[in-house]
């Protein structure tokens, strides 16, 4: 049992999309996690996405001993008080506010933290990083900055193109993240993140998410731990490690079919090329499966020299506080 | 009473939103009008479209005495032999499709013969022409295209940027069309189109509609007749008179607060600022009021010396000529 007298670090997970079940929110309790945020659209509409709020609303009440719906830093408090994982709704595309700005007003009062306002593709905000252009921020784009940081909804880049992300951090009144990605100078590929963005994202005051998905990985599937430390070592040398968090992507349970739902949307009669090859999930590192792994990547970054209070920040309080400030409804920039 | 022996030349107007009413239908067949090109779509989703598509089904059968539903040239010819209006109908923006090219296939089901890719700003398709920066054409786009040019659906870039557009003629198989601008040669503003376009538009067989919308015109509300005409006459050594017809964006008796609509949508909270002045529909030129006035246009073009078959052709046969290969369902390109 831990001494109650000496806080206990924060343990917090940016971005997550498992199918969700009791024995993972079973796993997030065997492995200490005290907040997770999770994707509730990806392709939906606005009238989708309630629909996964929904899904959300029944898994809150049948699973109340393990989980709990979170809007603000207190809800994580709240849920470490009382044995549970905190959760924090998000969404990875714009196209659950449709074309109406009003939309996001709607989403946040149902919960909605976070937004990405791309998902590969063009939105009708920005570029998304599997785009051959990127002419950056739009007319409504700059309309919707400007109304999440009115709310306290928090920005996210991960699936953004360069120059549109170099303006949302730029526009933005509050600083932004990039939830699941990884330096693209350790790993070179369309979703990771170029030194010039990491650099840009810390000086306003924003975070990198590490990703554990493989793609984003260095050796894929086959990455080692020593070499996914020796890059948050090298990141932290750029931007400094209190800038840097985790945001596993983890997809546990999912099947092909929605990494394939992912890609293709509804824009195609065909098949999205990423050049990342066929629509599969493919394994997870050995050091990462599931939500019990964190002490894994702990040890690791205790291995690689890291002193234990940038750890405690990396594994969760720097998120904890970026969300205080992000989500706050109220923000005097 | 005409000479039937004599072919009439075909009087089509691409481009209207009137606020509908038996007079104005009375109207247009006043003026000889064969066929017209009615908005159906600015903002619209695709739900709210398909409301827009039950409103003519009503005006059709209300007004089944003074025009019909049409799909393709074999309606304007069976319009004009009953003494009415063929009324086609389309798209000023993608939004009606969402995110989904399936409703493509629906909406063209549906009767929708004209899609604009983008309406001022980006979609998801394309950029449009209030944007501050124009990347082209998306992914997605790609891929409409591709359908619209499978099924039969005239591609429209009245409101899109200049790379898209320019994008979009290079990439469809069929030729497209621009219902209603005029050259910023003439008046430099955003919505008219420059030469490099026009002249990429008419080399792939694609047409002009002229707008006479004061906005578009030199002069505005008090454009003469015969600066327009003189714009024609130039427009026509430009890119040929066979590429030029009639795309009036006649509003007639609309409220300003639907210029105000089409101007903000529901993506800014604010007031979009076009550089057009207060969102307030103009006066019309006092040579072009409604459809009874195509007659003062074509008497106009007489007089600056056009050929009558060149006249014939823009006052309707050149529309006539491009529908009918826009519109044939089966497409050897």
């Amino acid at each position: 049992m831990p001494d109650l007298a000496v806080p206990q670090p924060y343990l917090i997970d940016a971005c997550q999309y498992c199918k969700w079940s009791q024995s993972i929110f079973e796993e997030l309790r065997e492995g200490g996690v005290d907040a997770i945020q999770v994707t509730v659209c990806y392709h939906e509409d606005f009238r989708e996405t309630v629909e996964n709020l929904i899904d959300w609303k029944r898994r809150f009440a049948s699973f109340s001993h393990l989980i709990m719906a979170a809007r603000s830093n207190a809800d994580i408090d709240a849920a470490r008080q009382t044995g549970r994982t905190a959760v924090f709704l998000g969404l990875q595309n714009a196209s659950a506010i449709e074309d109406d700005i009003g939309l996001l007003g709607i989403l946040h009062e149902l919960g909605v933290r976070v937004m990405q306002l791309t998902y590969n593709n063009q939105s009708l905000l920005g570029a998304g990083c599997y785009e051959a252009y990127d002419a950056g921020i739009t007319r409504m784009g700059r309309e919707v900055i400007a109304e999440m940081n009115r709310l306290g909804m928090l920005i996210d880049m991960s699936h953004s193109a360069e120059r549109t992300t170099l303006e949302t951090i730029d526009l933005s009144a509050r600083p932004i993240a990039i939830t699941h990605a990884c330096p693209s100078a350790w790993h070179p590929v369309a979703r990771n993140k170029s030194d010039a963005v990491l650099r840009a994202l810390a000086a306003r005051g924003g975070m990198l998410g590490l990703s554990l998905y493989p793609l984003h990985l260095k050796g894929g599937s086959d990455c080692t731990l020593e070499s996914f430390t020796e890059m948050v070592a090298r990141l932290a040398e750029l931007i400094g490690a209190q800038h840097i968090g985790i945001g596993s992507d983890l997809c546990q349970g999912q099947p092909d079919s929605v990494v394939e739902w992912m890609r293709n949307g509804r824009w195609t009669r065909g098949s999205a090329d990423l050049g990342t090859g066929k629509p599969v999930f493919p394994r997870q590192p050995d050091w990462f499966r599931d939500n019990r792994d964190f002490g894994k990547l702990r040890a690791g970054l205790e291995r690689r020299g890291f002193a234990a209070t940038e750890i405690d920040g990396i594994m969760g309080g720097n998120w904890y506080g970026l969300f205080r400030d992000a989500f706050a409804p109220e923000w005097a920039a």
